[in-house]
């Protein structure tokens, strides 16, 4: 039938005047005819939808809201600012409320028939196209990459990405003078600007580039232009952009030796072959919108290209990866720049759920996401997921300890996520060696944080940025993002010299990744180890952090080595961001009359220091209350290390930082050492029945038992008696190696590249 | 039939042979010949209870959980350690959980009937009756009154208090010898030590001795020993307190001139007419739970006392104000020493609101609150409480703006709650213009708070305390409380020349009272007035503060107008402890290199200053962005002005004190001004769309228009044009009073103590 109808189609455009004649005809016949939508909405799933309307719930919800959106939307009239503003201010919001409003007014029009939308759709893009061809770059000029109708092309193309979408909803009924008027005035010089006139936007490996690719080609699949689809699937071929160039966050343009470019090379060189996006989860949820739609319409107009078996399915891989990349509440870890808060109940991740489920082979543990998403697209993708929710197929989607593996091919380290606890009462750990993770990532190899209960423990910062509000910078980037955020004092992990890995500088941090060790899940411990070799030359940062479920103790617990070694004597600082209020701790600290910063750079002219010890015992223990739960901290120390007690917020003239607290331990004049600690949530605090449970720690001791270049032994102790020992091979993982080691006249007997010895000396 | 009984016991009292003979025979032919359980539960109750049993849910659940929680205690044995440690210390916690567990066990008796219950009981009294004559008073030898099984009397009263109760629930199985021994070695002595031997504690005007008398009364109730209901009732004739003497928090044991102690001294004095208890909500919650099963007790035992119309029916009014005194989500409003995240849920509050609607007239409000409780206790009340929701008879609890009249007569000022908002959007706005509380007060005269959407938004600190967590002093009020939390820089209220009201001395605040002005309530404008006139000597206090509804804004709009008269040109803070993160603000200022403190005392030395500014225009105007909503503070400034912004943290050296943020407006060298401001709530923030709506503020402007002792008028406006005029009379509230003033060339004319005037000039 397609073929049919295309085919007459095909007749009509090679004689204009039966087209003329059918403009005069009226729309209604056009559409009858036409090959449209075909896009994301497809005659066929228009079809479906509307043969199901009324028996599925929460399509018919989904319906429902968007429809009282629009039309709420449509009764205040269609508004087309020229342009002025930075994200937050009046245009920027109106052109993005805009592409919203039209891509769902497109869809309406063909699920409800209702002229009105398509009305709606088609006036407000001859209003568009009356006012692109006025418009010079937008008056800011703030971005790397300016846009016309926003301050960044990056929005540009996220108006065409909607855009597009609304513009196939209408097609076939708009009038060939209509069509030729919108694609000569607007849409062809809007793809043309974001690709070809822009090079430097388009032509990278980047999210801002996957948008800009997606939004060239979906209008091309639309319009049907070989050019401009090939132009988003392959990039532009020789785009002279100055290798040297850098984008607004201090990113290259270009990445060393990058030659390809386009929607596959965004798709091959970011995503790993577990579905990781190596710019982080938070702009992995973002670019995932244009990644899965511009798919979607592939598929739907391009099915031979099959693009979701691309790479072993990396699309599919890359939602689930994304999905388990959260904490108890569907909240994405803040790795890189990510501002906390972003969850797989954002828009782009229903589209991506929906899509996966439809495109990927309806696993059903995605419609308990779907469940909580509580809307579906209305496409073939979002009726798939909403009916086979209503027909009860949904599976509990359950969130595992994984590596998930960084680089193209999956060799330049990742991510290890050791999860424990009960459905209401996880604990997360998120270990980070990956790659630089391209502009946007942090300066923090081998940092991890801790979540609880859906809440942070040991927190990463995030980003330093207020996306969209328009009284911070304009929505982008704060300078602090920079001189704080991104900084290795800002993470918890080791700082060598108050200097941050790679000096801070993007381009040596981006030419390495630090290496997974090795990554095991037992029932009674899951481990993860990785070093680092690149971020200071000539030190190894190596750590190695599990989480074990043991009888003695109520809840997990988190150990942690960090090993370094160096050719020469220096100071190692590790931070640990713990939120809460400070019960108790055995270190004699003092307080300073004035707050200090605690440096002149590299982050830490950022922190204050309220308080300073040096330590005079065999170990620092120091216990919180946060989200009325009890946490100990206990580590290994060597009499004459610091305790730094710092918070944020020093030489912060906006009030840009929130203000938090941490702690830094400190060994100065080092050449070779070991931080080892103990983590622990024990017992909680009721605020209404005002009783304390287990407010103590129940570690007693925590000691390094043994360090050198080939192994690591660390020992603790339960105060009722319980000791363990933990043994590292630090310089073979293999699987099926022997190992001995002999630890105050104790023989450890081994194979693999770790074990956990318990004695059991209960008093 | 019980007059009856009584008789018949009386007879056998007389005769000490057929008693034996009864002991020999058994314990459960006494018990069905015994006048107990009479305290709380009753003959007549537990008869009705049985009746019932398995018909109604809340009931059942609540016997279950109780059931699960003591078989659980039960199985674990009876441990009667000797006291040694502070709160939050085992010793401390055992005792603690012995006291609930008996209690609960002698219900579980009754009610169940079965054995194991009553012989758990005895066992755990016979063990406490061998240890208590070898106590000597506990070895902390911390408080003004140190306990023996505790580190505090008060302690002590509350085991008592419970315990009574377990005893009255076995009195009866028990065999005569057993209850001899229990009396003689336990009880007898136990209520004597917490009277008689401790004056200090038992025959003040406090929350501490109503628990002694509850304790002393309880059990004098269960043993019919007149003696010791009497002294329960009316205190110790002549303890021969030096009238210097303190509490552990600074407060006088006897207030001047008090002569009358004893249960009803304490209903009399601190009790006003409005049931506001003049310690505060967090301390009203604690003194109910003596004070409503006291008078149970009293009502049960000794009916012809008519306790529950005592005072005008004081105690059923007290528990409807705590309800009152309560946010959004039912949590105390932290005013004085109190811990937040107290609620209605708690313990106390189940009990008094079950007791209330039994004895108070079964208003149907309370068992909405009750169901939000999700438990009732097990007894007649909370019998009538389940039965009655499980019928359906439960109505919504509809909080209300009032004026809580403090002062045993009503005329020692009070609270004033203005409330607006939709359920589930509530905003509050709390202002405090008591009497000082007594030791629990705080030197906070014509302070306020504010809540929206069950958060705070503009803060009291609260206490510095951390109850019943023992790394932080025992669980123990901690200095901060007295150099900070108490202080009134701690507060949003003026402080003159860095110094606290009544120079933070206790005994002079506790002298005197703020005014209530006026309060009144329309559905435009909700408006409270208060006047103090002591806290300085030979300056005038006199706070405004308003809540206005109107089309032209989103949300309620809050109106504060400070007014000082002095004598002497002196200088004047106003702190507003805004939670959240600074967006924007007109006022340029430095921050600076490092942090110091804004002063030497009065809590100024616990407040770091971060940034300070010279205000240069005629008005400031600052945005926060908190839990996802925006809020605006514009106040009328004179040039010269200065704005600081303030956090808490500085001389903590035990990191006892959040890290909360503030800004204060000073004036310096001035006699005579009005601080004018206005607070609006708009737009909101979402992480998960990242969609900033209403970032900015809708103020225009805010002016002083006319300010002398006889009136004070000021104005705003909207950024759309519309103006607002609101007028005061100073020194007349009579509401059929007229004014007029003339205001730049317009004359306003109005009758009564206060008038909004609008103007309708929309650009």
């Amino acid at each position: 039938m397609k073929k049919f109808f295309r085919h007459i189609i095909n007749k009509f455009i090679a004689c204009a005047g039966i087209l003329l004649l059918i403009g005069l005809l009226g729309n209604t016949l056009m559409a009858a005819q036409g090959d449209h939508p075909r896009l994301i909405l497809t005659k066929q799933g228009v079809a479906n939808i509307k043969a199901n309307l009324g028996n599925i719930p929460l399509f018919d919800a989904s319906l429902k809201s968007v429809r009282q959106e629009v039309d709420l939307e449509m009764a205040s009239g269609i508004e087309v600012p020229v342009p002025k503003d930075l994200a937050g201010g009046y245009t920027h919001e109106r052109h993005k409320k805009n592409f919203f409003m039209l891509q769902q007014a497109g869809v309406l029009f063909q699920i409800t028939g209702e002229q009105k939308y398509a009305v709606y759709v088609r006036d407000a893009l001859l209003k568009y196209a009356k006012l692109y061809p006025t418009l010079k770059l937008h008056p800011t000029n703030r971005s790397y990459a300016t846009g016309k109708l926003f301050w960044q092309c990056l929005n540009d193309a996220n108006w065409l990405v909607y855009t597009s979408q609304a513009y196939d909803c209408i097609y076939d009924w708009l009038s060939p003078a209509e069509r030729n008027l919108l694609e000569k005035d607007l849409f062809r010089p809007y793809a043309d600007f974001l690709s070809i006139e822009s090079p430097q936007f388009f032509n990278r490996i980047h999210n801002h580039s996957t948008w800009g690719n997606a939004a060239v080609g979906m209008i091309g699949l639309v319009m049907n232009d070989e050019v401009l689809i090939d132009r988003a699937l392959y990039g532009i071929g020789n785009d002279a952009i100055d290798p040297d160039r850098k984008d607004n966050d201090g990113g290259f343009i270009k990445r060393p030796g990058q030659t390809r470019s386009g929607f596959f090379a965004n798709l091959e060189s970011p995503f790993s072959p577990d579905g990781y996006y190596t710019e982080g989860p938070y702009y992995q949820r973002y670019a995932m919108y244009p990644f899965m739609l511009f798919a979607e319409a592939i598929e739907n107009v391009r099915p031979d290209i099959k693009i979701f078996a691309y790479k072993d399915s990396v699309l599919i891989k890359a939602v689930h990866t994304l999905l388990n990349l959260t904490d108890q509440n569907g909240e994405f870890f803040p790795l890189n720049d990510a501002q906390k808060g972003m969850s797989y109940l954002s828009r782009e991740l229903v589209s991506a759920v929906n899509i996966a489920y439809h495109f990927g082979g309806n696993n059903p543990a995605l419609l308990s996401i779907a469940r909580q998403q509580g809307q579906v697209l209305l496409d073939d993708t979002g009726l798939s997921v909403a009916r086979d929710l209503h027909s009860g197929k949904a599976r509990p989607f359950v969130k595992r300890s994984i590596q998930l593996r960084d680089g193209s091919a999956g060799r330049q380290g990742g991510i290890g996520i050791l999860r424990a606890g009960t459905a209401g009462d996880e604990l997360s750990l998120v270990m980070k060696y990956t790659a630089q993770g391209l502009s946007h990532g942090h300066f923090d190899k081998l940092s991890f944080s801790l979540y609880n209960n859906g809440r942070e423990v040991i927190q990463d910062y995030g980003l330093a940025r207020f996306v969209n509000i328009e009284q911070k910078n304009g929505g982008g980037y704060l300078k602090e993002n920079t001189t704080w955020a991104k900084q290795s004092v800002a993470h918890n992990t080791l700082v060598v010299n108050k200097t941050s890995h790679f000096e801070g500088d993007f381009e040596k941090g981006n030419a390495h990744h630090s290496d997974s060790y090795f990554f095991e899940t037992g029932e009674k411990i899951q481990i993860v180890s990785a070093k680092d070799r690149h971020a200071y030359p000539g030190v190894l940062l190596h750590r190695t952090m599990a989480v074990m479920i043991d009888e003695d103790f109520a809840n997990p617990l988190i150990i942690d080595i960090f090993r370094v070694n160096a050719n020469r004597e220096q100071q190692y600082d590790l931070p640990y961001y713990f939120g809460g209020q400070l019960m108790s701790t055995n270190v004699d600290y003092a307080i300073p009359k004035a707050l200090e910063a605690l440096g002149e750079g590299h982050g830490y002219q950022h922190l204050w220091k309220e308080a300073e010890g040096t330590i005079g015992n065999d170990h620092v223990a120091l216990t919180w209350l946060l989200n009325d739960k009890f946490y100990s901290f206990t580590a290994a120390a060597t009499p004459g290390d610091q305790l730094l007690f710092v918070r944020t917020g020093a030489n912060d003239p906006e009030f840009n930082l929130r203000r938090d607290g941490g702690i830094i331990l400190r060994k100065s004049n080092v050449k070779n050492t070991a931080f080892v600690s103990i983590i622990e949530a024990h017992g909680h605090y009721d605020p209404v029945s005002e009783i304390a449970e287990d407010a103590f720690s129940n570690i007693a001791s925590v000691s390094l038992l043994h360090s050198d270049n080939a192994y690591t032994a660390i020992g603790f102790s339960h105060i009722n008696g319980g000791e363990w020992v933990l043994c590292l091979a630090n310089e073979n993982a293999a699987k099926e190696a022997s190992h001995q080691l002999a630890i105050k006249n104790q023989q450890y007997n081994w194979i693999g590249p770790f074990q956990l010895f318990k004695n059991h000396n209960h008093n």
